[in-house]
């Protein structure tokens, strides 16, 4: 297929380069970061001057951006893909933006031909690189059809939700759930450490009993166990998350006791400087007030 | 070994009749309710008349009882297992209380020359009566050695915590992560459901995500999803438990933030009758606010 790309950064490029290597013919749009264009247009790409030449000559175009306002800007801004997409064109958003924005941009596009299709992804960096990434997918099942080729190229499992903002509200759900337990699993490793037990030893045996978890089990040990804050997933855009499942529990008059309680706790660490931290690091609450470490092995002060 | 038993429920019968099994000595004490005594004398195990009388004839004593003020009396009341118990004893008190009074029962037994051990259980019903029960043990490490050929009898992954309290400390904490956990789940299932997105959907998308877990995956299914709410784990003992971590966090200055706002939800829903169901029917705080099931298929209103 003829497949365009807007958003070649850390998600975006390796996904291009997915693409490309399934055989479909890339078109990316020029933009001052020259180092991710250069490398796609040496693997095969061919780059238009704008967004709207990009639009009108490719039949799908995946945008992965990060936040509503530049989603809004690039499909339906002055200059956006609208102005010159080509009736027929499906745009696959993989940006985490808010269901209400892409159900809005939906209607939009519609009205000059275009489908847009939410297609929010879970996986990382390391998923888009291999090609594995979980993508859900909101919108008309016809035009997810249609987009399946290209969404086979950059992602394994690959699930159809149901309307527009659907898939969305799944992948924020997901999101909730997973900062709601990377709180409670810091006040369990907290509680554990001020009794007087190695939070290893606390994580070892949780994590062979009901608490057991893919956050719990996986992603606390290279983090919070190691004392390690690089970011894989930045504090910030979990509390960006937290933000967005909170707008739209609102407007749907969903009770979001949780989501509310902790995004409070994320402004609350991001006011504290931990926002480019991985978000593992909200631990730091506990450790900060505690005045001792979570890492394994640490001393009880 | 001479094993004595107090506290033959839904889980203390079938580790009692799992320790006659493993080949040990059975001594159960006299009480009203005669149905798991029969069974248990049946298979070979002896009859004191009092808890007293009880511990002075066995070398380890399990205790598995509801709340800190039964196993108070029964352990350190006026008739009570400290009155009788020979020196040496070992009290194996596989009761889900506080730190705190463990501890104290500790201090009390040591000064008769009697040694306690928390050794909180997790594995239900289910795991008592096949003898695969997790058990965490606090306590000091040689009476630890000595009663652990009774305590393989009755479980699979035993782990040695560290001081008196300490492993009660760490199944507490295990509990509070599975209650936030619950609760956030919830919280996503209605979003995803008010998003016009079947909750089995959302589940099955979550459960191959970041969310995974087993409450998620194994928990949640015949719950939730199934609008079953028959007790696996009740409602209020769920609460008790959190009740216990949030005081013993706040005796050791640990911010409890998620396990305070936890226990608030829960307590609601104990007022609102929902006590003696499934801990999994928190969901229904969702549920009643919304006015829609979060089982599968429900049509949305």
């Amino acid at each position: 297929m003829r497949v365009g790309f807007i958003g070649i950064g850390t998600m975006g490029e390796p996904m291009a380069a997915n693409l490309l290597r399934a055989g479909h013919q890339m078109m990316v749009v020029a933009h001052r970061n020259r180092e991710p264009i250069e490398r796609l247009l040496a693997a095969g790409a061919t780059e238009a001057r704008s967004a709207a030449e990009l639009a009108r000559k490719v039949e799908v175009l995946f945008t992965c951006l990060p936040n509503d306002a530049i989603v809004e800007q690039v499909v339906a801004g002055s200059e956006g893909v609208l102005t010159g997409a080509a009736e027929g064109l499906v745009i696959v958003d993989c940006s985490t933006i808010s269901p209400g924005m892409s159900q809005r941009l939906a209607i939009k596009a519609r009205e000059v031909g275009v489908e847009l299709l939410d297609a929010p992804i879970s996986g990382g960096k390391v998923g888009a690189e291999a090609g594995t990434l979980a993508i859900m997918v909101g919108g008309s099942q016809l035009t997810y059809e249609r987009a399946l080729p290209a969404l086979q190229a950059v992602g394994k499992s690959i699930t159809y939700v149901g309307a527009n903002g659907s898939a969305l509200a799944v992948k924020l759900g997901n999101n909730l759930v997973v900062a709601a337990m990377l709180v409670a699993i810091s006040e369990a490793l907290a509680l554990a450490k001020a009794s007087g037990v190695d939070t290893a030893v606390a994580q070892s045996i949780m994590a062979n009993a009901t608490a057991r978890s893919f956050v719990l089990n996986d992603r606390v040990p290279p983090t919070i166990l190691a004392g390690n804050t690089a970011p894989s997933f930045k504090l910030e855009l979990h509390r960006k998350d937290l933000g967005l499942a909170l707008e739209h529990g609102m407007a749907l008059g969903v009770p979001m006791f949780a989501t509310a309680h902790v995004h409070q706790l994320y402004t609350q660490a991001l006011g504290l400087g931990k926002g480019a931290l991985d978000t593992t690091a909200i631990s730091q609450l506990y450790e900060d007030a505690l005045g001792l470490s979570l890492a394994a092995g640490g001393a009880l002060e």
